[in-house]
């Protein structure tokens, strides 16, 4: 998506060969005019595909993700990361490593919200090796839900989450692909 | 606004008389058509007030201020709970007290995003006794940014926040306010 590129090659930050930061237009300071034109986007490929959820993680998925669901008029399970004090109820739940702060957390939804008639869309700001989606998966295979896709603002293609993905047979929309990091450079796909 | 208090009314479950779990439609399941609803009510009062940021906090006011942010077409911060990996720079910063979680966190937001040409609307879903609010406007106040209003969700006007911000001249506007909560019944102002 030309318009996000642009965006990144002129906002993003590199901080080494693995890490972008786009805290200044998507995961701080959020641009909602880019988010919705990013959704709009997401809208060409899905808005006909039968899609009844939308499934994120807290919290930086939560902003596209919104975006997503109310262009697509389903509603929104963001799924919480620790044992949310309020969260109540019999919950799907998995675990999920997170390599940026080298700890594991739990990731929950509560049942009644995705049930075995749900056609569900993952939605997450950045894909890179695929912890989080694989916990999100996760959850939607305990529910009996269908997976219709995962929806990814900004792919690392350089890191193993996106080819494990495709290789299981999921279809993955990527709205940015970065295929390398260096030496202050963002190349994409 | 009545069609979120009739929401509240059929959905909202009472855990206590401090409680309200709303999960089902505004903190973990989101239905982006009242959400929708929510952010126009407050476009009403809003829409020509010279707003430039809306200004919220991880994670469960992000939804309703990405729709503010959104239909006010104004970027929106928010706010980091923790010492995130990713989040680099100077930063204003401000510690809140969590009555729920019992624990003290801090409230970080990156210099760059606000500063004293800013006209600010904080957003954020809930107002009880008013401690992550105050994290807000503490860091509004160290930017030298102008603070427009304080928007909030679902107010509990029998917890002390909106009171102690309305007698400090801050103007607050609750979209639904909930006076007691008792035997499972929800009482609104």
């Amino acid at each position: 998506m030309k318009v996000l590129e642009d965006r990144i090659r002129k906002d993003g930050k590199v901080l080494d060969s693995n890490i972008l930061k786009v805290d200044s237009f998507f995961n701080h300071q959020v641009d909602v005019k880019l988010l919705s034109e990013m959704a709009d986007e997401v809208m060409k490929t899905y808005k006909d595909r039968g899609v009844t959820k939308v499934l994120t993680l807290e919290t930086s998925g939560i902003p596209l993700a919104i975006m997503v669901a109310y262009k697509l008029d389903v509603p929104l399970i963001y799924a919480n990361k620790t044992d949310a004090f309020n969260l109540e109820g019999d919950t799907y739940h998995s675990f999920v490593h997170s390599f940026t702060k080298k700890t594991e957390y739990q990731v929950r939804v509560v049942k009644d919200y995705i049930d075995s008639s749900d056609n569900v869309l993952i939605v997450d700001d950045f894909l890179a090796e695929g912890a989080s989606t694989c916990g999100l998966l996760d959850i939607v295979e305990q529910s009996g839900a269908a997976l219709e896709a995962v929806v990814i603002g900004i792919e690392k293609t350089f890191q193993n989450g996106g080819k494990y993905l495709r290789e299981s047979g999921i279809e993955v929309f990527s709205l940015a692909k970065i295929s390398r990091l260096e030496d202050n450079e963002i190349i994409f796909e």
